[in-house]
């Protein structure tokens, strides 16, 4: 029953391919972000389709070591070599790139990024409790307000915003309710299920179907059973970000006996909690307050 | 005659030791500081001496290679290593360190140098040129101030940091002044005087002397008739610091008979002609003003 579900999520990646390409053929407009800190908010306001592009495959790392220094980490070097190669067909759509300075290695990446696409760099503060960062944050949000308005061609209103805002609310919710499941002992969830269903949704064309994915896998999850598995380890992923392609460790883990019970990375537990708050009178304060609070 | 003028530089680390050894048994402070970002017009304002401290000597290095990685670049091991092994008296000397996010090896850096001395760490904007960058550093100059009023016990009057703006003011144009000589061609100073002349003064415990110093130097450097040295290359030396045991570079450019004229990176040109304007009403926003202007 649960394989039906999560075939769903699996195959997401394949079809929402297919679905970019068809939307871009109908002039849709494609962004590629690269970290949980660019608010997606604004790219769904503006009527493009956001997409991660976070490397995880080392296929293209040899490529990129034409360019980059080899002791740049593989995160950084698979993502240059997928771009630099033109293997990465989400990166291949994207009109416009939005990079971030979370670390010297990408802030020099994404420099030499622009030969191949538009990208635009979030200046992240390097401090998130000082009242000047606060103010540079919210510049920063306005500043890729401006940039997408301007790249894709479009005018932003607010009502869109608070839209988006609602939407990718409520997909925290859901992808939380799921997270949520593996509380249970024995979880309801294997790390690989959990990873492939909160993985996939970066590559989705349709928010709203891939929110109802997720809940109807909450609800049919949450009204089987709980099967009858002996106790075993309970175990917490966190450190850097894992996906589809990096899952060595989720694999290892479980091959032993133990459960990847939650992961408390960037695209886990750490920001499922961050809502931007609708009540506001400015939604790009809303979008900073929310993205400051990220711990990372 | 050259070689007299520069003696008062080339001695001044081993004279200035001595001194602020003395100044400290008779109760004043010392601050630390690594970047040409660091105000030192705040330190000086708050009646402590500045002191230089990068890391420009290898011989530390394998000590800090126990605790940092060993692909980092050589100045920040060579600085933490000094730290570390309580081998450089200016470091030894120093109650508070002051450090800036200037990349992801020294933030590191500094994070554990706190376990040996008190350190501050100023927040460097990663764009110079956004409203809110500037808001954010004469922040940053701001929470300096209070940390060193804090740290050293002490009150910063603006009277005061107007008068040390003047003297940083003076210092640079003496600088700048000696730096200018060497338009003439051939070149009045070589390199390795150029150096020692402009790198000394970061030990200086006493401003007032060593700017004294500086103009003596131009003034009779200039009055001397050129000397008729055969024509020879030119070089303009830029790029990452240069300090007195890291001159491979100016040797052997000198050795093969051609003349480094100038020197462009953070300690020279770069910097020696940004002024802060002591016209306005905060000196704070002087300071912030001049400092961002820094093309690094």
């Amino acid at each position: 029953m649960l394989g039906e579900f999560m075939e769903n999520f699996s195959q997401a990646r394949e079809i929402n391919l297919m679905r970019i390409k068809e939307a871009k053929d109908n002039g849709r407009k494609v962004v590629g972000i690269y970290c949980t800190y660019c608010p997606q908010e604004l790219i769904l306001a503006a009527g493009a389709i956001p997409v991660g592009l976070c490397g995880m495959n080392e296929n293209p790392i040899a490529a990129a070591e034409e360019t980059l220094p080899r002791n740049l980490c593989p995160l950084i070097k698979s993502s240059y070599g997928f771009a630099v190669t033109d293997t990465c067909p989400f990166f291949h759509f994207s009109d416009l790139i939005i990079g971030e300075t979370t670390c010297d290695g990408k802030k020099k990446m994404f420099e030499i990024m622009q030969d191949i696409k538009p990208v635009h760099v979030m200046q992240l503060p390097h401090l998130s409790n000082a009242p000047a960062s606060f103010a540079l944050w919210v510049e920063e949000i306005r500043r890729l307000k401006s940039r997408l308005e301007e790249e894709l061609d479009v005018t932003i209103s607010d009502a869109e915003i608070w839209r988006a805002i609602e939407m990718i609310n409520q997909e925290k919710r859901a992808i939380k309710a799921m997270f949520d499941l593996n509380q249970a002992d024995p979880p309801r969830l294997t790390g690989m299920e959990m990873l492939t269903a909160s993985w996939s949704r970066s590559f989705s064309s349709d928010k709203g179907e891939m929110i109802a994915n997720l809940n109807n896998l909450v609800d049919e999850v949450g009204a089987q059973p709980a099967k009858g598995k002996a106790k075993a380890a309970r175990v917490l992923l966190t450190g850097c970000p894992v996906g589809l392609g990096t899952e060595k460790v989720i694999r290892l883990t479980e091959d032993l006996g133990a459960y990847i019970v939650a992961m408390e990375n960037c695209s886990g537990y750490k920001t499922l909690e961050l809502q931007a708050d609708p009540a506001g009178s400015d939604p790009i304060v809303a979008l900073a307050e929310k993205y400051l609070a990220i711990p990372c």
